[in-house]
């Protein structure tokens, strides 16, 4: 089992397989009965509650607050907004009856006809209608604003091809939605949300981010403008992390919510929505694991520390167990997650190889030698590197690791991140370039026909116009005509 | 608006009505452009996620793990538990087309009769097929039991009357869902978690419940037993608050989930549900509201201390901040949620009707005189009581005081249900006692016929057979046959 559990696919081979095998075998998600939605397991959403406990502390700390609107939306709540509904209305769930009758042929149960609903309703696929159907309620004047409220929910878009956290049908996110007095506000509120979202990836996830506006074709739905950050996979492909939407006076005007100025003069209300998912998982797991299994940063690590005794009798188990209690105590004590895994039920090869395909970041291993020389082994799951050292401050020795393993991680995916990312001037050079994976940084005239001639011809896509990239003009490298700067294209997920 | 605010209907003049306009006005929830879907306001979401952290910290500490199942339900997989279709078929919401399309007469979208899904898909009004579905891979021997999980999770059951908090079409809640591998460790744990939801009421909510079974026309459809807890509101009808079911081998049979027991022999697996919902924010207000608006015990208040300044001029309020400064520093030290509110555009006497109404459980209020004299003015929402004490120390009176609340809500809604619970022993008196609401302790032969009748006639039903109840026999009321035990009557929710 030990071994079949390390038995994966390289990801030199088939990176793609690598990344469900890993999804399976380190226990985080597995389809379900349900075309394209997943299960998540207990070790997976531990992962996820780490994320959602720190962004919502994030959220709050920036002055949001959360509540809770309706999974069904009228559907011609969707045609309100004309862009919004051409990107929403193809894949979304429709609910068209409330009841089931037993089938009067016997065979289980079957719809009621005369259950049809007059207007059919769609499973959200994201919130903006029904939220800002409801703002127009809560907003009257300038007082009112701003409002700062998040959701943390589920959605549902039906996608056709479907991979667990990075394009699931159901998905579980957490939808900003703002509603400020003045343009400005809202473009600040969108910007620094999406600067929020950076430095979780960053601080949190050990994974570096280029921020920048997404170009009119990638932009969400009914926006203005569309923040985003984007990260590096280890094939180098791009995955879009997080975005941040400026809404414009778009929303407001589909759903009339007005506001009395300070000169007693109504005005539309300016809005803003922001989103994280699921998806994060997919990008934590894709930048740092390895043919060995998951790598976690340990600040998102549920298992921070794992100490597996190795023992022939329960006497030596218990004289070990007496050595490291102290220790379990003060590393809880230092906020620091440990688990002692004095499990006879499996061998301690197998729990070495079950906890590394896991990513607990930081192993000790004690045995009767040890307790003799008063030492410990203890290995780092992001080198593999271990070595047995003193017991004696072990705890600071952990501590430093932890901290040490967190920062390299994202040094180690930075430095990836700026090797794979090359600067192209030609259109051949692009295409050659491209078929290696990588960002590259071309200049582009900045029209939408010419992406979608680069995207049929290479399936690579402008992933953003970096906010603080070099910004020297500079020529289309398929058209030659003039470019403001320089934007970053990759093949994405 | 401060007077607007706290012209309630009384509580003694029309309870559902005071009930409807408090959750209104105190900002909790507000209906949604959805048929019987609410919106929770951030006031509102505020408390149940203070509910929320608890549960979920008490389910963590009895050894339960989160994960998350999908939202959608195969319509096959509700008909293959014979009682339990018969329960959920009714009233689900049905996924019929996985897409919309622009409608060809113009009129926004409707549903593309192409995009037909072969089979439908309910929302799931409760998890166990779809659980017990996937379960089936994860159990093959013993040594996979227990399986301890719990999802917090949006569910959906097509009510036609329906009440804020108290019954929604769409409600949040929490749903355990073990596996064991015995019948004995299966009804443990099904009383294990009824007695973690037992002193989260009272302990948390300061709500005290009764403890017991359901009789079998109360029974979760599906389970062999249905353990409950049952509030008493201050209308004098039960409302039930929790329940957790011990669901024997009847999913595990629907589903084909068995394992190898350890002398190598196949046997079906046992299984337990449980569950608690916003359906708890409607007993918390309901138990110690009061006719000036929300009372919250301060274990739950979103806001547990206010202190609002009383200020003619900016000199007088820098003064006063000054002096608030430090406490509010070792307020929150000490883990208190305090605002101060010093928001120059609502008047002293609005902030105090509106955190009246808002259920904060202790307000200060300190002016120029109050400096001068070393003196502040505090008030306990659950009294309305108040009194000018010395400032220094006043954090001592504050822990003191929120301590006080707490336990005084719970002895305070302790002695109502006690007040109104009545021994009966003939029908004739019960027809009678009934009508003045309360808890009835009668005889009850056991039979079905016998409740459905008592529930015909006086819309009573059997909340429960009490765990620690007298155990003395006796005769039914109705029948005059033979009784175990008394059992708890009451109208309810």
């Amino acid at each position: 089992m030990a071994k079949e559990l390390k038995n994966f696919t390289k990801r030199s081979d088939n990176y793609s397989q690598w990344y469900n095998e890993l999804v399976i075998k380190a226990d985080l998600a597995e389809q379900s009965a349900v075309r394209g939605c997943m299960v998540i397991k207990p070790y997976g959403y531990a992962i996820w509650e780490k994320m959602q406990r720190q962004l919502d502390d994030m959220f709050k700390a920036t002055g949001h607050q959360n509540a809770y609107f309706p999974l069904l939306i009228p559907k011609s709540f969707l045609s309100r907004e004309a862009d919004h509904v051409e990107g929403f209305a193809k894949e979304c769930a429709v609910v068209t009856h409330y009841r089931l009758k037993n089938d009067p042929e016997g065979n289980g149960v079957v719809v009621d006809p005369a259950a049809r609903l007059e207007e059919e309703l769609i499973i959200r696929p994201t919130s903006e209608t029904i939220i800002w159907n409801t703002y127009k309620n809560w907003i009257h004047s300038y007082r009112d604003l701003p409002i700062l409220v998040n959701q943390w929910a589920n959605v549902f878009r039906w996608e056709m091809r479907t991979r667990m956290f990075l394009r699931t049908a159901e998905f579980l996110w957490q939808e900003g939605h703002t509603a400020h007095a003045t343009r400005e506000e809202a473009e600040t509120e969108a910007r620094k949300m999406l600067n929020v979202y950076a430095t979780f990836a960053q601080d949190y996830m050990a994974v570096p981010v280029l921020q920048g506006v997404k170009s009119a074709n990638e932009r969400f739905a009914g926006a203005i403008d569309t923040f985003t950050i984007e990260a590096m996979m280890q094939d180098g492909k791009a995955l879009q992390s997080g975005t941040s939407h400026f809404l414009g006076q778009n929303f407001a005007k589909a759903f009339d919510v007005t506001f009395m100025n300070k000169e007693n003069k109504p005005e539309y209300v300016w809005a803003t929505s922001w989103g994280v998912s699921t998806r994060l998982m997919g990008a934590l797991i894709m930048t740092h694991s390895d043919d060995n299994g998951l790598v976690l940063p340990p600040k998102l690590a549920p298992i921070q520390v794992v100490i597996v005794p190795i023992y022939k009798d329960n006497d030596q188990l218990q004289a070990i167990s007496q050595r490291v209690e102290p220790l379990l105590e003060e590393l809880r004590r230092r906020g620091i997650s440990v688990r002692y895994d004095d499990a006879d039920n499996r061998r301690p090869g197998f729990k070495f190889a079950d906890y590394e395909v896991k990513g607990v970041p930081v192993r000790l291993a004690i045995g009767a030698r040890d307790l003799e020389n008063g030492t410990v082994e203890i290995m780092r799951r992001d080198t593999l590197e271990k070595e047995t050292v003193g017991f004696s401050g072990i705890e600071d020795e952990i501590e430093r690791l932890l901290s040490d393993i967190q920062s390299n991680l994202f040094k180690k995916a930075l430095s990836f991140r700026e090797k794979m990312t090359y600067t192209v001037d030609s259109y051949e050079e692009f295409k050659e370039k491209i078929e290696e994976g990588g960002f590259i940084l071309a200049h582009w005239d900045g029209t939408p026909e010419t992406e979608e001639k680069i995207k049929e011809e290479t399936k690579a896509t402008i992933r953003c116009i970096p906010f603080d990239g070099d910004t020297t003009p500079g020529k289309c490298m398929v058209t030659g005509k003039p470019s403001a700067q320089r934007v970053v294209f990759a093949r994405s997920y």
